[in-house]
């Protein structure tokens, strides 16, 4: 599949190296077609990976992944074109961390409690179908779900269209070891607002416990 | 011990119900002397149960539970003094949601994101040593924690002095039949932002799963 991933910090190329191991052809879009951290992955990915702009990624691909840090999402959006999204599976993996009072990190105001930036990149690509996911555990267990409690942990995810988080949650289990039965659909992208807030906990959490390679099993 | 309970409502009644079980004193603590449901739940629980005024209750008290609504919270304990609460231990159970845009709820926006209805009630209560707890889980979990999953589940607490958070555990541990050791400390009562603030999500998956009982245990 041709995939494109918009951002290339950490979350951006484990997923992309992740996806090439798969057999996808990946295009890491950036703001500049010369960046340097995408162009050093592209040289070390094999002849399926690919990188160039924001625009680039959302052109070339199928499916895209949304690895932008918070602050600047909504403005790489608009610098790819949202009619380059058009009725694409996009997966928001953003989170809208404000790490400027220090840790542990608040929420980004304009996009906490009552709006999410989950909801705000749906508005943005009216004509996508956004999925809120991943964006709830640290980037190597997006990528290998059975790196941790031999993948009995929950992913949440959340959004508008049905037929969409099913391409999803298939991706994930397909590629990724997330177990279906494990992939908990909280609703509408209105959901984003909880799946966001709790990132704030996580990075709490993972002070307490002296790693990231942890998640949460509901129990009953 | 003697132990007061802010608070009449389903939380309250039912931490008060249960630590009379356990051979404790407890006063139940309302606005008016003459609160109905205070009367009907002493009437039921025995000689050990009272009732009477938020005053009463922290002046009878050894150790408090708050478990009032958010919206009323700082209200109740100016009318039951702050004075009343010095250097006894409280447990806040309290949490800032707020129903009034209908399902899933949001926090009151005063006590999101950057402060916490805990903050404020540590302010408000200077001297005393306040432990943010419990307010993560249903009531009726909150009194057995063996109810779930053989009581192997995690329990996020907060709270500025070290002995007051201890004695928390204890008493949990040996009232409530949570296990010291998934009892999780995250730190000083800026973290009450945090385990207030996964409450609408916690309201989420509680819509998702179609019961309150669960509790998330953090796997590694």
């Amino acid at each position: 599949m041709k995939i494109g991933i918009l951002g290339t910090g950490a979350v951006g190329q484990t997923i992309g190296t992740a996806l090439i191991n798969k057999g996808h052809e990946v295009l890491l879009g950036s703001r500049t077609a010369t960046n340097q951290k995408a162009l050093a992955w592209t040289a070390q990915n094999g002849s399926n990976a690919k990188n160039g702009t924001f625009e680039d990624a959302a052109v070339f691909a199928e499916l895209i992944f949304l690895c932008l840090n918070g602050t600047g999402a909504v403005d790489a959006l608009q610098q790819a074109g949202s009619h380059n999204f058009s009725r694409k599976v996009v997966i928001d993996v953003t989170n809208p961390l404000d790490f400027s009072h220090g840790m542990p990190p608040s929420l980004l105001p304009e996009y906490s409690n009552s709006w999410s930036l989950g909801e705000e990149i749906q508005k943005q690509l009216e004509d996508a179908r956004v999925v809120k996911a991943l964006n709830t555990v640290t980037a190597k267990l997006m990528v290998n779900a059975a790196l941790v409690n031999d993948a009995n942990h929950n992913l949440f995810i959340c959004g508008n269209d049905i037929d969409a988080k099913n391409k999803v949650k298939h991706l994930l289990a397909e590629n990724f070891n997330w177990k279906p039965e494990n992939i908990l659909d909280l609703g509408d992208m209105k959901y984003a607002r909880m799946t966001e807030g709790i990132v704030p906990f996580w990075v709490s959490v993972m002070q307490q416990q002296g790693t990231a390679m942890f998640n949460y099993l509901v129990v009953r």
